[in-house]
């Protein structure tokens, strides 16, 4: 015994001889009331110094493992044997766990592309995300910002916060929003983890007890919109995009066809997913409208709204809304600034905020204060502005080489969208852009077929998503050569 | 104009200079096409320096709020006016949010006991909470796990994580699992945000789809699960607790009369909470047996575990399974070290586990990389039992402090509580807490009346919680002298 120990990794040593000797205790090597070696047999045995020992043994007592006979020395506590040793007894209780997940549970696993896609293999070339480009992370100055904050408050973050979020955050981002031409009166703040979060309890609130939900959205649009609308019973109508934004006039048709069954509607004004089309300053003004003639909650997702490239300040549709309390926006900076820090917020009515609180609260206490923390202090520092000019710039350098590559290789296809950190592509009917990625797989290029941004099934076959964000310029224009290669095979 | 400007913070000034203009822009004080005064004019209205200004002019132009006429000078942008200037159109949107909630979101309210506890009065004593004393927190271990481990691999803990968790985490608690006894084969680990998010997303998969769920509970038990229950629908069968843990012939009663309506079952096996009893081994095991005979689901609440003052290790529900698949062990370290690190691990069965991660998934991506990657690397360093030790001695000393009060001044109470952050406390009937609360609230002392975590409303009303863990000495005897007093008046 005791020959098998080794230092195995760059913890200290002391820990280590406790965990070994913990687990020879477990596995039944060293039995009950059996006496460990003396501190300093086991140091010669084991090879560490006598003083690591007498940590480890006072570790190993003050965990419950061993006892200490005055006198005599350390022997191993009297364990509870899993089910009184009856191991064939223990096995035997085999619950069928797939046999007990509700509809839901099977269709978080159903909708789960990141379960059903298509993996990247080892060097190839992947177009699938749209995270930011890590390389432009200025890590100096998110460790800062940490620094920063643990200096002035750091027991504070390190307890409990609270379910509404980090109060000098909000502070912040209602200002920020303020900026963005928000009228806040009568609104409150929610800070959530990530846009996920905010759009899940907003929909939890908002979905019918009796009777299924019914949402209208862009289409295509967002998937995990769709895959959390439908995990929480919403039935989906699409209104199809043009070049500027939603199809005001078929949006109008849908909403005269009767609007009182609808519970909200879930729209992405700037550089919407997929299409990365921005929503025209008229067509905003004329959604607007629409929702308030027929009384439809609005979801605006303020996705990647921070990443123009050029062009006017365009105000959020809740900017547009004035006083009409009808928007819930939910903002984000995990596509602009860092996607690891799990900060969103929801910006909405006062009263439906203070709903949104407590199912928050029910559902994770609060967000992460580490996190919303590091995010204030980030932005109070003025690292922002200074980070986001060089990530625009840098992404429109990359969007312009993405849109050249693909006027070059891809002529057939037709691109959309102003910015951001991806190109949505529209090939001509009977292009079918799964046997496309199933062609490219094979040359060791992957992307994101469109269709599933599509509310029905059958719908943007022949579309597809190229995120250009984390791929080299080489890589680049390698990529779209090898997709406009194999297109030919389709057309 | 710009006679009100000032600098209000400790901001980059140029970001304050053009959040400045941008309000003036968004307010209409400044129109559009309006030509801005020079950055020479505007260096002396504003008494900042031009080179300020040029950063300033430079970022309104970046973010759309300004454009540049060549040769001539900054010129407010067109911006979308809301609802094409119809203040008065925009005001009729008013939707009624309370009446658009469901049932979910209305109990969500409700059940939110942080929405309808009595507050603390400045100064007032409060036995509320159970959370840890940050006065212990060590600071500095902290700040070196987060600069240790953005060392290493920064870039990576600020872009996206997975659904399941940060790897060396989930390695490093799969091993902290199997010291504790677990047969980890055939398991798999989820990593969630903390206790709460863990819990809730249990639920949402086991709850039934069909009928209302049920559940076997301990009787009283933790508020946020009795509340979490509720949420998700299921009914709740209360059973009472023993000295040493639940009443096993009362637990084999409600399994014989109808075992098949349960979904599962809730325990707290250590340092139960709001008791603080400890469950004995010989109770686990007959809890064990009992659950697999009749194969309902264990939900094993870790809550605490790590806080044990003394006596020897008790294996989890789960580890006395051994290879059965039947317990869902829910951890965290929220009580033991920080609440702000919102992280906690369900570790079952892995089929289970695979579901649970696509409903984590698509309920908020994942959990803080930053907090799980700190919470690694503490444990990494070692730091963890160092301080754990520092901490049970802190608590342990505060616990027989306030055993020894209650004992002198609350002569009539039944005490329970094997140690933790907290004691519960059995008056004679006819001692309503609730009335006793709001007599001690007068006196300026707080504490949590115990019925809010019994099953049925009417149940536990002369019992209560007195937390310790962030109440000084002093005030621990002479809050306990004040209720003493104000008990006298009920007895």
């Amino acid at each position: 015994m005791f020959q098998d120990f080794k230092l195995v990794d760059d913890r200290p040593v002391a820990i280590q001889v406790k965990e070994y000797i913990k687990r020879l205790i477990i596995k039944g090597a060293l039995q009950a009331n059996q006496k460990l070696p003396s501190t300093r047999e086991m140091s010669g045995l084991l090879k560490v110094s006598r003083n690591t020992l007498f940590a480890a043994y006072e570790g190993l007592e003050d965990d419950g493992y061993t006892y200490t006979v005055p006198g005599k020395g350390s022997y191993v506590a009297v364990m509870l044997e899993p089910m009184n040793g009856g191991a064939d007894d223990s096995a035997a209780w085999q619950i069928d766990w797939k046999a007990r997940m509700n509809e839901y549970a099977v269709s978080a696993v159903e909708l789960d592309i990141m379960k059903q896609g298509i993996r990247a293999k080892k060097g190839a070339i992947s177009f699938t995300s749209i995270a930011p480009d890590e390389q432009l992370f200025d890590l100096g100055d998110v460790k800062r910002a940490f620094m920063d904050r643990m200096a002035i408050e750091g027991q504070v973050l390190l307890n409990y916060g609270y379910a509404k979020g980090y109060k000098p955050l909000i502070d912040y981002l209602m200002r920020y929003m303020e900026n963005k031409g928000v009228d806040t009166s009568g609104k409150d703040m929610l800070i959530t983890s990530g846009f996920t979060e905010g759009f899940d309890i907003v929909l939890s609130a908002l979905r019918p007890s009796a009777r299924s939900g019914a949402a209208i959205c862009e289409n295509p649009t967002h998937h995990t919109a769709i895959k959390n609308l439908n995990l929480q019973g919403f039935e989906i109508t699409g209104v199809p995009m043009e070049h500027d934004g939603i199809d005001v006039e078929q949006l109008e048709a849908v909403l005269q066809s009767g609007a009182s069954r609808f519970d909200l509607a879930y729209l992405t004004p700037s550089y919407h997913n997929p299409t990365g089309i921005v929503m025209s300053p008229a067509k905003r003004s004329a959604v607007m409208k629409l929702m308030m003639r027929y009384q439809i909650p609005v979801i605006e997702d303020g996705f990647n709204e921070e990443l123009r490239y050029s062009g006017a300040h365009i105000a959020p549709l809740i900017a547009t809304a004035g006083q009409g309390n009808g928007v819930i926006y939910i903002g984000s900076l995990s596509k602009v600034l860092f996607p690891g820090l799990r900060v969103g917020w929801v910006l909405g009515d006062h009263a439906l905020i203070n709903n949104l609180e407590s199912i928050k609260r029910a559902r994770s206490i609060h967000t992460s204060t580490i996190d919303q923390s590091i995010l204030y202090q980030y932005l109070l520092n003025g690292n922002f502005d200074k980070y986001v000019k060089k990530a625009r710039m840098e992404y429109k350098r990359k969007y312009e080489l993405t849109k050249a590559c693909c006027d070059a290789y891809l002529p057939k296809a037709k691109l959309s969208g102003d910015g951001g950190l991806h190109i949505f592509l529209t090939f001509p009917t009977g292009v079918n852009t799964r046997r496309l990625l199933e062609a490219c797989t094979e040359q060791g290029v992957i992307f994101t077929p469109g269709d599933r941004f599509f509310i029905q099934e059958g719908e943007g076959t022949n579309t597809l998503r190229l995120g250009f964000s984390r791929v080299t310029d080489e890589n680049i224009e390698k990529g779209i050569r090898i997709i406009g290669q194999q297109v030919r095979g389709f057309l």
